[in-house]
């Protein structure tokens, strides 16, 4: 049982390299631009300059077939499991980043910060939750 | 361009019915297992009971045209675009759920809250993750 996902548009970024990418946004991440597809221009509806978004990408350059691995790529650290880990190498190389939205102009969706590569795919956009009391 | 995920697993529930699930695990969803195949149990190792998890499912049952909807399906709510919304109807129906690790025996990993129903497939695991100093 597989399923197909397919971009919904992609991350321009100054970050050509990941060997020299930040690990997190909150490790000195540059701005970024999510450039979001035409065909999915709808979906942004209701993203606003100012809101927390989680973004979820494709790692392109994970390895998929890697269970184990060294966080941090530091080789005095212990093998672990890849689930106990952010390490782009795991089995659905799925990113998962927290955004806030600086600007907006069409599908260009300007954010503070994203340690993604240039032309990393993305899938999804999804907004922080507030309270309960506030969905 | 389209790239292809496989489940690492699957949830167990005693919800069946996508229609009367909690919207989110702190609007009274129940306890559930998240049953990892033996292909990944390399995977979880450093996975331990107390850990707090981001578990990435597919939400098989979510409509994949939808662009807009009515946040929580609210006939009173002016239609919004889905990237704004956390509905599993989206172009791609991946769910992002919060849980804290309460019993892990194998590949079975037991969890405190989770609003998906039985049988959905798991597609990653990942940590939430502390400050820097802790990564």
């Amino acid at each position: 049982m597989t399923f197909t996902v397919t971009p919904i548009g992609h991350v321009r970024s100054s970050l050509a390299d990941p060997a020299a990418a930040p690990r997190q946004p909150d490790e000195g991440a540059p701005a970024a631009t999510l450039v979001i597809d035409d065909a999915y221009l709808a979906g942004l509806d209701g993203v606003a300059v100012g809101a927390d978004l989680l973004v979820l990408t494709w790692l392109h350059q994970g390895s998929r077939d890697a269970l184990t691995t060294r966080p941090r790529n530091d080789p005095t650290r212990p093998e672990q499991g890849v689930f106990s880990t952010r390490s782009p190498d795991r089995p659905n190389p799925i990113g998962l980043h927290r955004v806030r939205v600086v600007t907006m102009e069409g599908g260009a969706v300007g954010v503070d910060a994203l340690e993604a590569v240039d032309g990393t795919p993305v899938l999804d956009l999804k907004p922080v939750l507030g309270d309960v009391a506030e969905r």
